[in-house]
Formats: C-alpha cells, sequence, structure tokens
C-alpha cells in the first residue's frame, strides 16, 4: 500500500510509493563525472584563470596569493547571478515588487587536483572546505545588505555542474530563500506549541527507532528523512542543537567531514556516483542564536526526474521508502 | 544588472540574471517526441491494452465501451501512485504523520491518434480534452475522501512523460498540495487587505502594461508572469473571476483551449518542440467559490536544469526576462 507521510518541519506531504519500489540500480541516471573536458580553469596551476581569489588555505606562509600551493581556493563566480556594487533599491511596479540584484556569487575550489572528489578526500580536507565555507559566512555577513547565504554543491552535470573540477559555490542574498523561510516558521510553530527544538526531537526519535537511521559519531547523525522528496534524498543533523553552520567551532566541523564523507561515499557505492546537489540550511545572518531552529545538510541524488508539475504544486512522488534507502546505506561501505 | 523579483501571490523571490541571457536557440534541450516505442497501449484499436476506461468521449450512439470509436478517453493508470480502495486512516508514528495512500490516479489520452499533439490539435480537440478534466473533476469530487485533483500534463521523457502518444494525467488527494495551499493562503492574504482577487489584480494590470502578454482572447489571457522560476514559465489566466476550473461552462473551455493551443504552439515554434509540463491550479474540491482565488493553467518548459538546491531551497535563478520571453512569443505564429 502506498504511504502519504506528512514532513514535520514544513508540513509537506509526499507519496512514498512503496509498490512502485525500484532497486538501487534501476535508476537511469549518467554518473556524474562523464563529460569530457578541456583545460580545467580550478587546478592547480591556473590560477590566472580565474577571477582573483578572496580566500584560500594551505599555502606556505609567504607565498604569494592566486598562486599554486592553496588546498582550498574560493573566487568569485565568473559568470555571477548577481553583483557585488551597488546599494539595496527597492521599487514597485504596480503591484508588483522589483530589488537590484545586489549579491555575492562565489565558488569554492575544493582541492587543486582535478581528479578528487569529496569520495575520495580525506576527513581533513573535507574539514578545510567546511572552514572555507564557514570563513566565506564569517565575512560576507558583516555585509548589511545580505540576509543570508545559500552555500550548495551541484555535482555532475545533469545536477547542474556546469565543471567538473569538485566545487561548491556560495550566493550571499538580500532575501532568505522561500523553502528555509517555511523550515523557520515551522521549526517556530513547534517551539511555541512544545519549548523543543523539532530537529533535536527528530535527532532524539531517530537515533532510538534506528530504522532511518544511516551513520553517526559523536556530534552528528546521518539520517534519511522521514518524508523524503526524491530517493536517497539524506540528512546530515548535529546532535547538539546549535542554530547556525557558522558558529561551529573547527573540531564539530571536523566530525561534520566525517560524517559528510561517509554519506557521500555510501551513496556514491550504492547508486554508482550518482549526480547530486547539498545545501547548507542554516539560520538567515546576524539573526540570534535561535531555539527553534537547528543548522543542518540536506543531500538530494539526482535520480528521478522531477517534473515540472512537482517542484511547481509541491507535491512529489517518492518510488523508494526511506527505511530501505536507510538499510541499502547501512551495508554498503562508508 | 540582474534583479531581484517577487511573485506577488507566494512571495517568493526569483533572480532575473538579464546578462546571463540567454537566446531560445541557446537551450540545450533533447526535443520532446525522440523516444523510440513499439506498440502504443493509447492508440485507437489498442483499448484490451489499458485498464477499463472510466470516461470516454466521441464514440457514436450505441457503441460499446473500451473499444474503438473514441475522441477522448480516460482510464486508471497501470501504475497507480496512490489506490482508490480503503478508508483514510491517519497514524502518528512518534512526531511523525502519516496517512494510507488513498486517492484516484488516472490518465486522459488526448486522442486516438499518435501522430497527434496539443500543438497540432484543432480547437474543437483540445476543447474535448479539458472536457474530460472538468468530468473527471465533477465525478471524483462525490468522494469525500478526496481534498484537491492535481491535473497535468508531462510531454516529453525529459519533462517526466514515459510513454509519447499525447496524454495527460489527474491525481485525486487526500490533502492539498503545499504550493497550492501557499496560493491560497498568499490570494486570501491580497483579499483581506484589498479586497480584490490579486490574479484579477494581475489581468489587469498585464493587459494595460502588454510587455509580458502574449496572447488574449474574448475570456482567457496568455502571458510571461512577473517572477518566472524558469525561462518561458507561462500561465494561462481567465480574464473572468472563477475559482474552480470545474465550474468553468463549455464555451468558456472551448476559449480556454484556443488560448492553451496557441500558447503550446507558440513555445514549440520558439524553442523547438520543447519537453514541458502544466499543472491546473483551482480551488480545493467542494471548497465554496472563493472571492480570492482565481484558477488558471501553469506551463513550464523543461528548458533548463533545476539543480536540487533550487527546488530544496524554493530559489530560482531564470536567465530570461520575461518580457524577452514574451515579445519573442507574440512574434512567431501561434
Amino acid at each position: 500500500m502506498p504511504e502519504l507521510r506528512r514532513d514535520p518541519i514544513v508540513g509537506r506531504w509526499v507519496i512514498i510509493a512503496t509498490e512502485r519500489a525500484q532497486r538501487p540500480s534501476e535508476f537511469p541516471h549518467v554518473p556524474a563525472s562523464s563529460r569530457p573536458q578541456g583545460l580545467c580553469p580550478f587546478c592547480g596551476g591556473q590560477e590566472d584563470k580565474t577571477p582573483r581569489e578572496v580566500y584560500a588555505a594551505g599555502r606556505p606562509p609567504g607565498a604569494p596569493s592566486n598562486g599554486p600551493g592553496w588546498r582550498v581556493r574560493v573566487v568569485p563566480n565568473k559568470y555571477p547571478a548577481l553583483k557585488i556594487e551597488g546599494e539595496l533599491d527597492r521599487q514597485a511596479e504596480g503591484i508588483y515588487d522589483r530589488m537590484n540584484g545586489i549579491g555575492a556569487h562565489e565558488v569554492v575550489i575544493e582541492t587543486p587536483d582535478h581528479s578528487r572528489t569529496l569520495e575520495n578526500q580525506s576527513q581533513s580536507e573535507i574539514t578545510e572546505v567546511l572552514l572555507a565555507f564557514k570563513a566565506r559566512i564569517l565575512d560576507l555577513r558583516n555585509d548589511q545588505r545580505f540576509r543570508y547565504i545559500v552555500v550548495f554543491k551541484n555535482h555532475g552535470s545533469s545536477a547542474g555542474a556546469s565543471l567538473e573540477h569538485a566545487h561548491s559555490q556560495l550566493i550571499a542574498l538580500p532575501i532568505v530563500p522561500m523553502q528555509v523561510l517555511a523550515e523557520l516558521n515551522g521549526a517556530r510553530h513547534h517551539f511555541e506549541l512544545k519549548e523543543r527544538c523539532i530537529y533535536c526531537d527528530i535527532v532524539g526519535q531517530e537515533r532510538k527507532d534506528r530504522s532511518r537511521l544511516v551513520h553517526e559519531n559523536d556530534d552528528f547523525v546521518v539520517l534519511e528523512p522521514w518524508a523524503p522528496r526524491s530517493p536517497f534524498e539524506t540528512w546530515i543533523v548535529p546532535r547538539r542543537h546549535e542554530s547556525s553552520f557558522e558558529a561551529e567551532p573547527r573540531e564539530r566541523l571536523s566530525s561534520c567531514a566525517q560524517a559528510l564523507g561517509t554519506a557521500i561515499r555510501r551513496l556514491s557505492t550504492a547508486l554508482g556516483n550518482p549526480p547530486f546537489n547539498f545545501m547548507v540550511h542554516t539560520n538567515p545572518l546576524r539573526d540570534a542564536p535561535s531555539p527553534s531552529y537547528h543548522w543542518h545538510i540536506e543531500i538530494m541524488p539526482a535520480l528521478t526526474q522531477v517534473a515540472g508539475f512537482e517542484w511547481g504544486s509541491g507535491f512529489h512522488i517518492n518510488p523508494v521508502p526511506p527505511e530501505e534507502a536507510a538499510e541499502f546505506l547501512r551495508r554498503v561501505a562508508g
């Protein structure tokens, strides 16, 4: 019998279509790294092919910026979706609202080595990527024009990556994205009723139940959410309450890197290097620490065709129950 | 300068990235009808290859059901996402909610002729398809378990269609989809402030402004919305206020067929038979006629890769301003 499940945070119902259930091998996807490419501007030694860096880690002391020797490097996006210069300007056009497209759009080059990916990087390498996210957020949040920073990764061309070399992106926005607002509101509503954080409740129930738990370490759980929008949707959630990603100290980001690495390796082994996206969900910039919101990472493998009506209606059909996905991911090497 | 624009109904901001603007010919998409197929179960004469029909139009009087001679035919989906039998049963699982997957999932076969599509069908043929939607909604709304019927079409395999033969689908649900709820709430909020329907306001402003208007007839406008999530997103909106699709009489559905046909033909000419989705947005079943909500159709060409983070964050980047899309669509034959 198929089942309707409600996401406890935003209230979205999804259909878990158990009788259409597919084995992981049945998803007809293109493995993520299949696009042949010429000279790569993100490789070590090609630093002059990108805009000038805004952050780099790993160079020996005294080494010049925009040269080789880095381990993680952040540069402005060459084709930014938003412009960094200018004052925010809100205008009406009849009944409509517009704002000029002020924002930052940066690329986090995760390694100088074209053959390295999250899947084969060490915990300390992934930690450096997370520290780069944190450093950029701490810098950009001083800019009072920005309200939110979307940190995300598109892996594989069918998940939207235009370059193969391992990278993630961040977009600083003068607004809070709609889905994040829905999470903030849903979590606040739960807190008003129960005086508890709903994500803490989820972590508690999942650690007890274990059927959707993939992995845990001292600081993080890796789980398949109760009402996943797509097969093998995977969340990485801090065990200890914390509303903002950028408030986490290095040690906990190192734990997060362990959890993220094992999640990606398990998904890759189970599904054959699938294209995927992840996004860091965190409290809006400069908001006071929130007792109701809890930062986390959502990983979404791009396995099924997202029909336009699904993101137009907010109504999703998922052929893989999260308990089956979790069992599968627990079994493979991570 | 890129621009942020806010959807006036649900409050979603999108980036209109004007400097990345692409010409329609630059979208690297796979034309919709490219998948070779064997025997088609939706063709006239193959009626025994589908579940037994729940609706048919066009057969001569006295002709047996489930035989040839029909012009539009509706059958249960052979692989339904939801089951029609059973009582609704809501259960808690700790902090989570589930419901058994009761619902209906039907396929509207739009023509017996494999070579016909919306693009080359006459106004009267498309009218019969819309009348089939209406007849099925009127029948299914008697079932008190259902709260909403999603009527939609996936055209082209990369938009999620698994069969090439022209068809649309309807899914009757015991819940209202999240995005529809957001529209209902946004429209209600506008009505509380202004005592006007926001969609009526949009029709008024767009007919006056004309920069986003593609086409209009006596009863409908075809327009590019102010804050489109993807290039060439196109809406078909009744000029006269009406909250429910199924309340429209045959004459107005015939006008709607004219508007839908010209919209699809223009999109097809402009973009080279692109894959697309459309969905009928309408008031929940059995709700009283609403002064604030206004039914309409949203067409979404599947041109750009929807990265998982876009539907995960609710944050979209659109490289084509709707004014440019509208100008292009006005110029091509429709």
